[in-house]
C-alpha cells in the first residue's frame, strides 16, 4: 500500500471544527489508496499557554521539565484527530513520542531525532489500521524523558517518518497556500512557486522565510523525500502548493527564484585588529562558544598591520557577543580598538540553483541597488545566494527592485 | 528516609499560584525531614475541557483515545510543580504514568492499578532527589496505551504510592478541610471528624460524600494506609484535616459517627411476581449485566404465591432497568405485572463502627423518623450502617434531627 505523510499545522488544528475538516482531507487520500501518517502540531495558541505557565513557574527553567509539559498539547490533538478518523469509519490510532518510539538525543528542547521505530505502526497498518496520528514535535530520550525537537519541530517529525517509511510524498499543510518568490505583503507581484529546490528551500528558510523548520528541510534533502507546501484553507486539488523537491526535477529554471530578507540583523566592527595569522580564530571561537550565530564575515584590507573586521548577528546577540568580545581581549587573546555596532540593517538575498549557470547576477543586483541609492555594508556569496546588508530602511525597496528586476514576477 | 505521599486535587493546582502554594507544603514537609512523592490532578477546569474536545470530536469515543487526551492534563501539572520545587532548590522530577511505570488493567476510563514499579523513583531518592511529582489519575495498560482511573482516580493513586512505597502516610489536600458529621450545607451544626474508620469513610464515600474516591479508601483499608484529608487553603496545622485509619487508633467511639444522604436514587417495584425459588436471581442477574447498580432490595410477604420486588438504583439508571426487566419478561425469563417507578426519593443514613456495640440505634432512628412524621420506604441496614429510603422533600428534615438526635455537634 503506497503511504503518504500529511502535517498539519496548529492553525490548521486550532479547534474541534477545525480538526474535523483536516480530517476530511485524510479521509480523501484513504479514500485514494493511501495509508496515511498524520503529524499533528498542539492546537493553535496551546504551545504559548503551556510555555507561559513554565516560565512564570521557573524563568530558568529545567529543559526536561519544559519539554515534559510543553509536549503535551500535541497529545490532546492526536488524540482527537484518531477519534475524528474513528467516526468517519476509518480505522485510526493516535501515538505519543515514546510509543512509536521516535528515538531522540538528550539535548532538551532542540533534540534531534536518532531512530523511528516502524514496526509498532507497521504492524497495525498489517492489521488493517489506515490512519497513524502521531503527536508532533516530541520523542524520546536515551533515559527515558520526554524530549522536543524545537519550535516548528513538527515539521521535521513529519519529514523523518515519511524518511523512515518511505513514504511516496510528505504534505505539510500550513496557513499559507505555498512558498512565494518574496513575501507577499513587501510586493503584492509576488508569485507562488509550483517548484523549488531543496537548496533554494533551505536558503530561504534559514534567511526568515519561516514557512518550514530548516531542520526539516535539510533531512527532506539528504533522504530526498519529496515535501509539498499547501494550504489547509483552500479547495482540494492535487495540484495545490509548493512541490520543495530535488532539483532535477525542476526543468524549468529561472535564474533567481526568490527575494529573501532579514530584519533581525546587526552589524558589528572591530576596529584595528592585530593582523597576525589565527586572528579569525581567536575571534570567532569565543563568539561560536558564546552561542553567537555569526553569518556574514568581512575583513578589510590590512594597513600597517591592522585591520578592521566586521559581521553580522542576530540582534538579540549582540550583547552576549559583545561579553565575549571582551573577554576575550581582557584575556589577552585578542586586541582591538573598539567595537562598534549597528543594529539598524537588514539582510536582502536573491536565491536560485540557476544562478550556478547563470553568470553576471551579482553584478545585476549590486546595479539595481545602486540605481536606488542603496549603499550595501556588506556582502556574501555562496553558489546559490547573494547576501547584501544594508540599512534597514531601504529594506522594502531592495526587495521590490529585486523582484521587479530579475522579473519574478513571470512564471 | 521517612516517606510521605501528598495528593493536591484539581482546586488545589488550578493555577500557577496556587502550584506555588502547594510547592511550599511539600518543601516544608522536605524541611521536616520526609522523602515526598506528590500525586496532582489536572488543573481545575482543564479535564473538563478535554472531555468537551473528546465528546465534541466523537460522540461515542474510543475510550483509549479518550485517556490519551483526558491524561494530558496531569501531566501539565506534573510538570509544573517540579519545576516550582526545582526553583525552592529541591530536587524534584517529574513522572508520568508510563514512565514510573504505573501498570494497570486495560478497561480504558476505569482501569485498575495492578502493580507500580518503585525501582526508577527509589534510585532517584538514593541519588539525592526528594520530591518524585506524579501525574495522578493515570497508568499504561498491557498494551502499552495509556489509561486512566475513573473521575477521582489521584486520590487512588495517591494510595497506591503510599502502599507500595510504605509511606508514613497519604495527606490528600483538598477544597475542604476534613470529614464532616453531615454536610455543612444541610446541618450547620456538623463538626469536623479529628479521625474516621476506613470502614466508615467507605460508607460515607460510596453513599456519596463525595471527599475520596471509594477505590482509594478500599485501597487504603486492604493496605493499612493512614489517610489524612486536608485543607490546601489554609495555615499549616500539624493535626489539621481528618485521619482516615484503622478502627483500633480510634479511642472514643460514639455509637454514630455520620449522617449521609444521596439525592440521587429511584425507587423501583415490580408487582406480583411469582415467587419461586431463584426468583431473585432471574431479576437481578439481567440488571447487572445491563450495568444497573441495584442498591437496596426488599421482597414483600408473599401472597398466594405472588409477591412484590422493590430495589433502588441511581436515577439515571432507571431506563436501562426498565429495559433489562422488560427484555427478560419478554424472554420469559421472569413474571410479573407491572413495573412502579418512584424518582422522587432520597436515601439517608446514618454510619457509625460504634453501633457494632451499641444496641437499639436502628429503633432510635425509626422513632426520630416518625416523630418528624417522615415515612419510610425501604430500609437496609449492614453491620456500621442503616439506610432509609424516604420521600425527597423530607430528606434535609431527616439529616437534621437524626444529626440532633445522635449529638454529632457534640465531640
Amino acid at each position: 500500500m503506497p503511504l503518504l505523510v500529511m502535517k498539519f499545522g496548529g492553525t490548521s488544528v486550532a479547534t474541534v471544527d477545525r480538526i474535523a475538516r483536516a480530517s476530511k482531507r485524510v479521509a480523501r487520500e484513504v479514500a485514494n489508496g493511501y495509508d496515511v501518517i498524520v503529524v499533528v502540531s498542539a492546537m493553535a495558541g496551546k504551545t504559548n499557554e503551556l510555555v507561559g505557565w513554565v516560565e512564570e513557574t521557573s524563568p530558568l527553567y529545567d529543559a526536561r521539565e519544559y519539554d515534559a509539559v510543553v509536549a503535551s498539547g500535541e497529545i490532546v490533538t492526536a488524540g482527537l484527530m484518531a477519534l475524528r478518523l474513528q467516526e468517519m469509519d476509518i480505522p485510526a490510532r493516535s501515538w505519543q513520542g515514546w510509543q512509536v518510539p521516535v528515538k531522540t538525543t538528550s539535548a532538551h528542547s532542540t533534540a534531534r531525532i536518532e531512530e523511528i521505530g516502524t514496526d509498532a505502526i507497521n504492524q497495525k497498518f498489517k492489521e488493517g489500521f489506515k490512519v497513524a496520528v502521531v503527536a508532533g514535535f516530541q520523542g524520546i530520550s536515551p533515559e527515558g524523558r520526554v524530549t522536543t525537537l524545537g519550535r516548528g519541530g513538527s515539521d521535521t517529525t513529519a519529514v523523518a517518518f515519511a524518511a523512515a517509511f518511505g513514504a511516496e510524498r510528505c504534505d505539510i499543510y500550513t496557513d499559507v497556500d505555498g512558498v512565494y518568490t518574496t513575501d507577499p505583503r513587501i510586493e503584492d507581484k509576488a508569485r507562488k512557486l509550483d517548484k523549488i529546490a531543496f537548496e533554494e528551500m533551505l536558503e530561504l528558510a534559514s534567511l526568515g522565510a519561516k514557512v518550514l523548520q530548516t531542520r526539516s528541510v535539510e533531512l527532506a534533502m539528504r533522504y530526498k523525500v519529496k515535501l509539498r507546501v499547501l494550504s489547509s484553507f483552500e479547495e482540494y486539488d492535487p495540484n495545490a502548493g509548493t512541490l520543495v523537491c530535488d532539483e532535477e526535477e525542476i526543468v524549468e529554471q529561472n535564474a533567481v527564484s526568490g527575494v529573501a530578507y532579514s530584519r533581525d540583523e546587526a552589524k558589528m566592527t572591530l576596529i584595528s585588529v592585530a593582523d597576525r595569522p589565527g586572528i579569525a580564530s581567536a575571534i570567532f571561537t569565543p563568539l561560536s562558544e558564546a552561542g553567537v550565530n555569526v553569518d556574514m564575515i568581512v575583513q578589510n584590507i590590512s594597513e600597517e598591520g591592522r585591520t578592521d573586521m566586521t559581521f553580522s548577528c542576530p540582534t538579540n546577540q549582540v550583547k552576549r557577543a559583545e561579553e565575549a568580545l571582551s573577554k576575550a581581549k581582557d584575556a589577552g587573546a585578542i586586541n582591538y580598538r573598539e567595537v562598534v555596532c549597528d543594529t539598524d540593517v537588514a539582510k536582502v538575498s536573491v536565491v536560485g540553483i540557476g544562478m550556478r549557470s547563470h553568470a553576471g547576477i551579482a553584478a545585476k543586483m549590486f546595479s539595481v541597488l545602486a540605481r536606488e541609492g542603496i549603499n550595501i555594508k556588506v556582502i556574501t556569496t555562496s553558489e546559490i545566494k547573494i547576501s547584501v546588508l544594508i540599512d534597514r530602511k531601504y529594506m522594502e525597496l531592495a526587495v521590490q527592485s529585486l523582484h521587479d528586476a530579475f522579473e519574478l514576477h513571470k512564471a
